[in-house]
């Protein structure tokens, strides 16, 4: 393993993330409420730790696969850790494994949280609570790969570890180029979605931490009830769209900027994400319109939950613990769906699903044609048995690690909905789950032990497992530690 | 598609169904309780369509893989609706739905039954039910390829399409010579029960219809309170046993025959199977152990529990639905997995979970060594990829029949635990499930559609998937009927 220049990457993440901490400062300052010392404090050992590890010069700059996946899984620990400081110095946490926890599912833009009452947080902590979903949403090492100069390959290598899907598209050559690109659009939309916030009648400041937590699919709040709270249809509506839109594939995005209007709307995996909201709301608010007085009213409701849930932002507007089982089902196959790879969104993704739809179905009809030889298209474009069978493992270890966490937090002896629906939410980045979690909930009830395992599953869920698993190889660690 | 051969099979199918059927006429002769009628007519029905049927002359006497697999999916459906004809003509059933759901459940080895008191049937009906488990458990294919003579290549696809696992064993190379071997360490074993259960205590007939029971990993009894109703302490130990050996894969039985014994214990999946049960029952034990006053009491039940769940049959001694959360979640677990691939039980099979948990392995590997071809062994044998993505896609297959399934059925309205538990039940053929078809509970609240939707689920896990799945593709249907 290339330590040297692990260390050296992980120490620039700690400083991004620094200076990142200085927006809640500045909050902080203008608003109040004392928790500009956590900031300060917190700021000073980021930037010094952060330089201590970037000062490591490593003697081969080239990045490898396994080192990308390494420094993915390594410096996303060491994100979320530090992180959590802010919260320990506020005072406002119980442990510093709550922090920890806060801080994990902040990043991993999960938004489950283990605070009671977030209306009695100062500014300052709130802001940071939200913002850091909209860093961990894009990714903080795609941030690094925009603003620090470095090779294309090994950028390239750092992109695939961190961003989601089966493989991520290089929307141009450069790689340097696609992340400001993507970081440009994703700064656009969330300037836009504030703007239609502060219109809508948000204060400016729930206009911003909304949009972050909208925009990195998070689902922190300042609210208790969450956007529920401002009982503000504009706002909801505004925040349905926004939340679909946060569940898009960015390079769509990309295409549609230039002008590519066709091969936008074609594009196989938004049409199966158009196409499951559409039918989910339709079936849920036929199935809860008793519930909520009529189908206009049922209609807010799912919409808002339909779109939350599928792009794996967690906000509520309502309690859906109290709805039918049907719609509780699709909620929950929606939690393990996700929505578009390439977004901020967490889940499996639909493009894992359309592949191996494909898949199977291929895998049928060579019992009719048993000499013919399998091939998977998506979008017109043929998908490798290498990735079909990556994809397909996934599902596997989605699987394994699903049980093993269910089975670890099940001795705090929760019942079983709660239990499971904590481990899907957490490991599809979410946030609510049924029962205990559900929206009027919280994971403050959970042992240290599992807030540890739940917080493993929302880096595991959000690094789509592999560069957090690599950690546990013995290969990682096996070398010495300079190459 | 070989129609004439398809029929052909299909109507010998059913003139081995209807000779079978004379077991339970000559228990209803001999007990009365007036159902010999209800067989009687059945048996003419069969043997005139299966009659019928078999008087097809194919051109080709050579049954493709495609074939096979329709063969196995056709055949299954027609033996199950024929083989609801008794507990249609005898009157105990409330409607024709019931009967097939209750014969599809008998064939599958499920045992989810619709009725809600057993201890009133004739005993010919409560001998049938449980008779069908054990048909249904070897299969009723190999059965035949076992008695009626055919060529090599025609027997191996369909042993192929029935028996369970990714790839069957030829234990010797003639399969006609395997699938008697089969049957008869099958029939060995079961007597060797009935001699047990008729030494510990039991009635004969209760012996002979537990041991159906147990030798198909079904679950019907006679008991409303199944096992536990004869709170027999030796015959809940035979019973424990039996389940965990009829669990394991029947080509090691062979291989223990031919004295092999080193080979019979280094067996990969048996070492795996032993292992989870013996980590189940020590963590269940302990966990429930307050419940029931003690340790041994507790490991009388969870070992019980256990073997019965991870054998896929489903008997129970006690109400595992007023267990603590972590031992519910094992079960649910243990419902997943199932046992041994080529053994009579049912789920995903402990080989698949060991083939992808090498794959995952070398996935990662490959991370550190991107060069590396990637091989999985199992025992000493390399297998091929093509195994590999097949058992990986299987994953995902059962992943998607399981959620469409618990949408249907949800429409209900039964809580998600009963709900998503019922079609897990069902698809591993265990029986019960948590809440409402908890192991005091049964399937008869659910609506005709669900039981459809159930019965579904029940033959698709049988036979893997595959053959039930071509048959609702296009290309089983699109060219001429006569080939």
């Amino acid at each position: 393993m290339n330590y040297r220049l692990i260390f050296k990457i992980t120490g620039n993440v700690l400083r991004i993330e620094a200076l990142l901490m200085l927006f809640p400062l500045i909050v902080s300052v203008i608003y109040g409420g004392g928790d500009h010392l956590a900031f300060l404090w917190s700021i000073l050992i980021l930037a010094a730790v952060g330089t201590i590890l970037a000062r490591f010069k490593p003697k081969d700059k080239n990045l490898r696969t396994r080192d990308a996946f390494v420094v993915a899984g390594f410096s996303w620990i060491i994100l979320s850790l530090f992180g959590a400081l802010p919260y320990f110095f506020s005072g406002y946490f119980n442990s510093f494994i709550d922090c920890v926890f806060e801080s994990i599912s902040g990043f991993t833009t999960t938004g489950a949280s283990i605070l009671t009452d977030v209306e009695v947080l100062p500014k300052g902590i709130l802001f940071w609570r939200s913002f850091s979903h909209w860093i961990g949403g894009m990714g903080v090492l795609v941030f690094m790969i925009a603003i620090i100069p470095s090779n294309n390959a090994s950028s390239i290598n750092l992109l695939r570890a961190e961003s989601t899907g089966p493989s991520p598209d290089k929307i141009v050559p450069k790689i340097r180029e696609t992340a400001k690109i993507m970081y440009l659009i994703y700064l656009a939309m969330t300037v836009l979605l504030i703007i239609l916030l502060i219109i809508a009648g948000l204060p400016i400041f729930d206009s911003l931490i909304n949009a972050f937590s909208v925009a990195g699919t998070g689902g922190f709040s300042n609210l208790n009830a969450s956007i529920g709270g401002y009982n503000n249809i504009t706002v909801e509506i505004i925040i349905t769209v926004f939340m679909f839109l946060f569940g898009i594939n960015f390079s769509l995005y990309f295409i549609l900027l230039g002008g590519k209007f066709v091969k936008f709307i074609k594009d196989i995996e938004l049409k199966v994400y158009f196409g499951i909201v559409i039918a989910a709301i339709l079936i849920i608010t036929i199935n809860i319109s008793a519930l909520y007085g009529g189908f206009w009213e049922a209609l807010r409701y799912s919409s808002f939950q339909v779109s939350s849930i599928i792009s794996t932002t967690g906000f509520a507007t309502t309690d859906f613990n109290l709805w039918p089982t049907l719609s509780q089902s699709i909620l929950v196959l929606l939690m393990f769906t996700g929505c578009c790879a390439g977004s901020t969104g967490g889940g499996i993704k639909l493009i894992r699903f359309i592949i191996l739809m494909k898949a199977s179905k291929e895998e049928l009809d060579k019992i009719f044609h048993p000499g013919s030889v399998k091939t998977v298209s998506v979008n017109g474009k043929k998908v490798s048995n290498d990735i079909v069978s990556k994809t397909a493992l996934f599902f596997f270890v989605y699987f394994v690690i699903f049980f093993v966490s269910l089975l670890l937090i099940s001795v705090d002896g929760k019942d079983i909905v709660s239990s499971a629906t904590a481990v899907i939410s957490s490991l599809s980045n979410i946030g609510p789950g049924l029962g205990d979690v559900g929206p009027t909930g919280n994971y403050s009830t959970f042992s240290p032990f599992s807030k540890v395992v739940l917080s493993f599953c929302m880096i595991a869920g959000r690094l789509e497992f592999f560069p957090l698993l690599v950690l546990f190889t013995p290969s990682a660690w096996k070398r010495g530690l300079i190459k």
